[in-house]
């Protein structure tokens, strides 16, 4: 076959709902050189990674590890773990990722009961709690921040109340995790799972996981019990975790003291992880919070500047996405497309209902950053305009500037 | 928290089974900025890889794209996406990786067959041939390089065989590939799954796979179906795929045409995995080969001038590893250890029945050259000494030498 050219991607400012641009940091702790899977180097590494998503998960469980995937490898690494066949599973409902926790919770064979809200909305408290009484589940599994809605589902009181009615908790902060306050102990979350790609400034394809002791013990009963020590006619079959990959009671032992050989860990990935929370221990998680609060509130004062209408219940949107309705008359997916062949500005579409009529912008990790908003807002205005759309000169920049305590011009 | 570092790897020169030190063009392609999921840049980007992958796995398969994560990974959506629960699967055992195979289909609840020779021999073809006239399997899974023993199964045979039965044909050559002759097509092997972090010189973290057209068949017929269109009473539950993630139907929508948003692609690591096979086709897959062939020559002869003895059956041997039995009174543990502190070299320890009786030493990928091998050697030769094992002062040397065409010194 021919040859290919070296790939070169072309210069991108990513300012949609994730991926976005790494942290040249990231970048640069990835060109490091493998070294082998046991060596004191390489167990050091990922000691040093259990102990910094310890603190960005705001956890003490000593089960913190990745897995080796992207953020939907740690949510079914989680759910096949934690559920058997025949356990019911209930699941909050505010968007697309609610709808994959449910597919993934099928292929479980879970009992799979619904707590939905329309898109644009959170669910409440009392309506988890009435369905937890009249469905008694074992687990309760939800997303944190759905990037399809931009919504940010309180989980104190999810929390608080599956811990009194003894129910495991499961979250997704994929799309949330550094960019919005969460708290794995406080709030009594048993399982989360997250990835690199939103607010932690890394790549796609390493998922920080944790677990509660209360997890770990539903998880290591299923542990797999090898053939010769089964007692005649004993069988692990209805517990066993059905996926050697994502079993997390081995790779508990890989992580673990007894180092136990399972995969061959990810390590350019494993370099990544440690770097994107590094960043975040030495930068403060507080810190990177509202970091992230403030850019979000500068583009959402600059879209709203812009004239254009926002989308959902603003005071429960994630800090680091904003949904724009697309304006009257204006081609949402030839506007975007302008915006990255003109500009090499990305903003994010949309998926099923809010399809065509929503654009989601990001403000996150490495983007979540003055000059990044600010040439999104005086882009976005130019392609407004020569999209028929015309706003007012400088509204979004204005506004932006605003924000971060700049007058007016 | 404190806080912490950034890693600093220590050097080192990997000379184990694998993973080996990445290619520095593979390092640099995965320190490339990050673009957009559907970027036109990136979609092409992956078609490359479908592209360079197809000549690396001797196919024209249209299904040869990445599983995001490490080679277990691409095991485990091949083995998830054929087998339904009660098919029967036959297993050529012939090292650790057949039992990984074992058990992973037993955790699709498949009805598993055996072949098993003792390690450091291969399956005879007419065992197979026998146990599937015997077992009728839908699927035989065996691996084509299993690393615990170094031994490399022909797979000829058993494709015809296969195919003249019938029978579907996955092999496992994460080992092998690339430092070996495999041909997905010519040998009719229906489903194929790989690793970057061994010939192919990159760090492990994704699975380059293929299935023939055979193979996509049995899978899609598996698709899921939506709720919402299945007939009063009907049921997919009994032949829908377990895994969403290593769900082969949809991902064969994501890297199609139809470009069905799954996972977000795990960026980085599909630049290092185009780059890997890039740079094979650059080189010439060919050449690839007999660059393993001739380093694990001078490998093999090194260690034999060394006076060592060397485990299996060399004729079956893959070119890229030897097993070397640790000599009597040597402690194999500390003489690694000393090989690692002293000289930065890691040479690999073994598993089960093999373990403290085999060093395995690899020379693939970025490894398979002359100063790697010699510099193995000499360094070898002084720490056997060290541990009370003297050996003839360059044998080691001399004799690889010598396969390089060099007149002894």
């Amino acid at each position: 076959m021919s040859t290919f050219a070296t790939f070169n991607p072309p210069p991108r400012l990513l300012m949609g709902p994730g991926p976005i641009n790494a942290d040249p940091r990231v970048l640069r702790a990835m060109s490091a050189q493998l070294i082998g899977q046991f060596d004191p180097a390489m167990t050091q590494a990922m000691n040093d990674t259990m102990a910094l998503y310890r603190a960005v998960f705001a956890t003490v469980n000593e089960a913190t590890f990745l897995i080796d995937g992207t953020a939907r490898a740690g949510i079914e690494a989680a759910l096949v773990s934690l559920i058997e066949p025949g356990d019911t599973v209930l699941i909050p409902v505010f968007g697309r990722f609610g709808h994959l926790l449910r597919e993934i919770a099928e292929r479980c064979d879970a009992t799979v009961e619904i707590c939905e809200v329309p898109w644009g909305q959170v669910v409440d408290p009392a309506m988890v709690e009435e369905a937890i009484r009249r469905t008694r589940p074992k687990l309760v599994a939800t997303v944190q921040g759905d990037t399809s809605t931009t919504m940010c589902q309180p989980l104190a009181d999810l929390g608080r109340l599956c811990r009194e009615q003894d129910v495991l908790l499961y979250a997704d902060v994929t799309a949330s995790l550094g960019g919005n306050t969460f708290e794995a102990d406080a709030w009594h979350v048993d399982a989360v799972s997250a990835g690199l790609q939103k607010c932690l400034a890394g790549p796609s394809g390493s998922a920080p996981v944790t677990f509660s002791p209360r997890a770990v013990e539903v998880i290591t009963r299923r542990k797999s019990i090898e053939a010769g020590l089964l007692a005649d006619g004993e069988t692990t079959a209805a517990t066993r975790i059905r996926s050697n990959y994502f079993d997390v009671a081995m790779l508990l032992d890989y992580w673990g003291e007894r180092r136990l050989n399972h995969h061959t860990e990810a390590t350019s990935m494993l370099y990544a992880a440690r770097e994107c929370a590094r960043i975040i221990v030495e930068d403060g998680l507080d810190e990177t919070i509202e970091r992230h609060r403030l850019h979000g509130e500068a583009m959402l004062a600059g879209v709203l500047g812009l004239g254009l209408a926002v989308f959902g219940d603003v005071s429960h949107k994630m800090n680091n996405v904003v949904g724009v309705h697309i304006p009257e008359g204006v081609d949402g997916d030839r506007a975007r497309g302008e915006l990255l062949e003109q500009f090499g500005i990305e903003i994010g579409t949309s998926f099923g209902p809010l399809h065509g009529k929503i654009w989601r912008i990001g403000t996150m990790g490495y983007n979540a950053r003055t000059d990044a908003v600010l040439t999104t807002l005086a882009a976005l205005e130019q392609v407004l305009r020569r999209n028929g759309h015309p706003t007012p000169q400088g509204g979004g920049i204005d506004a932006a500037l605003e924000v971060y305590g700049s007058t007016a011009s």
